[in-house]
């Protein structure tokens, strides 16, 4: 089972038509994902996420080698005290990168899981998602499901949210 | 309160001196923590030690910055699944700096801890420390414990085990 995902840039809120096609909301929630990485570390070999929720603080590394041997590239644990880390790794070499800010709403339609994000200083986005062995299928459906919402395949973006956020130039502290 | 504490290597078991001179032992252990930092980080900046025992694994960000502002140097969390994130860390541009496999004998000595430890590939090695709010005063007191042990003054170290280890040159994996 691999996770299939589709996301999309969307300009105005689509929240409404969402609803419209029988979709359930499920949760909302707020997360801010701080990323560091070391000031020398040109390439962002390996990055720091820490995100704190109202729930829980997680600290994951993530690395960006994909060996052909079985190299993990995320481990994540839950922390407390994400505050006196920050204050440690800025003081020691390591730069944030970026932060993101994001105001989730999660719907579930069927098997899909529908998720509308507001992300601080980059916008709204709709992303699309079920776990499926057949990856064509599944993109074919979430195709539809899109456009069904009124987005069209050019507004489709393949790219995550931090690459997002500095391609933006958007300022942050 | 700060803790005071006076190491020196020994060449020959100790054990039987510090239960001579009324020490009580209060647990073995042994502990391996392997050390990281960037490749890039020549200064050793930010290290991150995972410590491994029978009991738990802890992750630490030891970093060596002493500014004025109040910041931590140290850092530390409870982890699982210790070998992932290894394999994660050297396959992201981090290098192991070196490994502390360390067997300790921990005695009680009134208000005194008296630890014995025998760090592979490196020595035998007492540890006398106290928490106090003299310093001074404490150091006497821990230089006169030693002395009773036959631990002359030119024995004493102030370095820690990991710049000791680096300066040794020992090959470790």
């Amino acid at each position: 089972m691999k996770e299939v995902e589709i996301r999309a840039k969307i300009t105005d809120n689509t929240v409404a038509s969402i609803e419209r096609i029988g979709a359930v909301l499920k949760y909302e929630s707020h997360e801010i994902d701080d990323y560091f990485k070391f000031g020398k570390d040109i390439d962002r070999k390996l990055v720091l996420r820490i995100r704190t929720s109202s729930k829980k603080t997680l600290l994951t590394f993530k690395g960006s080698a994909k060996g052909e041997d079985i190299v993990w590239s995320e481990w994540e644990t839950e922390i407390e005290r994400p505050e006196e880390l920050k204050k440690l790794l800025l003081a020691n070499g390591m730069v944030k990168v970026t932060t993101i800010n994001k105001h989730r709403k999660s719907f579930s339609f069927g098997k899909f899981e529908i998720n509308v994000d507001d992300i601080k200083n980059l916008g709204n986005f709709i992303e699309v998602q079920v776990m499926s062995e057949n990856v064509s299928e599944a993109r074919a459906e979430i195709e539809q499901i899109l456009n069904r919402l009124g987005i069209q395949k050019e507004k489709f973006i393949t790219k995550g949210y931090v690459p997002l956020m500095l391609e933006s130039g958007a300022t942050f502290k």
